[in-house]
């Protein structure tokens, strides 16, 4: 089933920390030269001084409303499309909110969406979904993440891997338009609950009985586990959604993987034909954003000219929990 | 504006740990006998034993699930509509997923939706507009709270106020129903940004360098500031809320506020001419409930039969963000 509703990305923005070099990394905690590159495929990313998530996502939003010469007031609803927070209460859209400039007298309802490393996936169905040019006109989905604060520096997968950075979209719906949401769908095989996660703080390992320890209180990944995973239900994944669609993945204009780890984005090529300028990716320079990786590579790509308007784009990621998901959208 | 789709919930379920009474609550924490029924409203409450988020939400949805007679795999979706969460990562809904009958084998998708206090009203929103009878035919949303754990035995009003619960409800496309989904509106009030807030966690007072400390390792509510921002903007936002549509808040069947605080649900009834019935609540037997405190209201009333089918339901609460948000529906 294929949607074709009019919805349209009238803006993007974006917002990153200080750059870090692998070699700095490296030297900072005692790994080989060369570590980084060789086994997480991250030659840079960014992580923060003295930001927030609240405040990064606030500066890209910003950003894409000055793009599309917009104001707060314009937006009919603010999603925060990420996994991290600054604080468990209250709701991290409604930190971003207050941290937006005319946030504190421009009354736009804000909620959280949350499918960890899909969450922007998940936003842009729900937004699509309620985009109808009557009560939702514009709606602003911001993915901003942290990851830095919470690596353990013993584990030197995550330690390389991991970034930090915002990304906002503005979806429009727009009856003359002919970009398009054209198909979204998400499963979440529950056999890989525990393979990806960040167990401290929360109700179960509270506060009070569970001191800072670098192995709860740090993003965990069972990274063989995950690949099996992702490699026995990619590709029954990927049939099934363009099964009873009239495109097929191999002649959409771009495919955006969610930029997990360096094995994991090479999963798609190792399975299917895709040409090699298909396939946009960013985990060299960026490494994995969680759920800013996926829009940051859109971004990225429509800034460069590398997705036009009217191009098809495939989105295809997983996320903790264990999901994949996948978004086909005309940009 | 009013919708009125076909929207129908076939099934509720709800999950209660063990009760607590206010005067074993006081003569354990040292405080004077009737103090909580006196200044918080609540005589009983319930706190978990040995539950945890996931688990309560998973016997919630399992019981909804049997009162429909459905199974797991005749759901669609599964939406977590919660403030508070077992681990930080993975998604609260895929923990809960994982614990559900049948959940390690059927792979239906699993996502978050955070607005607080209002994140059931949210879920049902994005419910209501995902449904078409097509890709979504049944979604569930469950909205499971631990609110005991964080507590502040020094802060009496949050001490004596809360309680854990969980609740689900399936909805339903069914283009034969006379049951609908009329109307929601949700407004972010960001001047309220900080009032009911759970501070420590996240990655702003992060684990490695704020250990446990009960000032901010718990929720801590201004709530002076909270009843005037309710105040303030409850009858504007009611007012804006029936002032499309051809029904009147008086005439509705039912309102459900969220129960808040005692003073909290006690402000409707102040400023409107609310009939003695009308107006339904729990907080004397469950306490705030945080997200789980409305439903838990719908959920015994249609179980008492306080509300039928065909009753309009007016469901009006605030949120810590500051938000207010309203949902319009015939049972």
């Amino acid at each position: 089933m294929m949607s074709g509703k009019p919805i349209k990305i009238v803006g993007l923005g974006k917002y990153l920390p200080q750059e870090v070099s692998s070699a700095d990394l490296e030297q900072k905690h005692g790994l080989p030269q060369g570590w980084s590159e060789k086994y997480s495929g991250v030659k840079s990313r960014h992580h923060i001084t003295f930001e927030s998530i609240g405040y990064m996502g606030a500066k890209a939003i910003e950003q894409a409303l000055e793009k599309c010469q917009m104001e707060l007031n314009d937006i009919d609803l603010l999603i925060s499309a990420s996994a991290g927070f600054d604080y468990p209460l209250p709701s991290q859209s409604s930190i971003i909110k207050s941290e937006l400039k005319d946030g504190m007298t421009v009354n736009i309802p804000a909620l959280d969406v949350d499918s960890s490393c899909l969450s922007f996936v998940s936003a842009f169905e729900i937004a699509s979904s309620l985009l109808d040019g009557k009560k939702y006109k514009n709606i602003v989905i911001v993915s901003s993440e942290i990851a830095s604060t919470g690596l353990n520096p013993n584990n030197w997968e995550t330690l390389t891997l991991f970034g930090d950075g915002a990304v906002a979209a503005i979806l429009q719906f727009d009856s003359n338009t002919d970009s398009a949401y054209l198909k979204s769908t998400m499963q979440t095989y529950s056999e890989g609950v525990y393979d990806s996660t960040f167990k401290g703080g929360g109700m179960k390992l509270f506060f009070k009985d569970n001191p800072y320890d670098p192995e709860i209180h740090s993003f965990a990944m069972n990274g063989r586990k995950l690949l099996r995973l992702a490699k026995t239900h990619l590709p029954d994944f990927i049939d099934a959604f363009f099964e009873d669609i009239p495109i097929k993945m191999e002649e959409t204009n771009a495919i955006i993987p969610h930029q997990a780890s360096k094995l994991g984005v090479s999963i798609l090529s190792s399975l299917y034909k895709v040409k090699e300028n298909q396939v946009l990716g960013n985990l060299a320079t960026y490494g994995n954003c969680i759920a800013a990786s996926i829009p940051l590579v859109l971004h990225d790509a429509v800034e460069s000219g590398a997705i036009k308007r009217g191009d098809i784009c495939f989105i295809i990621g997983t996320a903790a929990g264990f999901s994949i998901g996948g978004l086909l959208l005309k940009f």
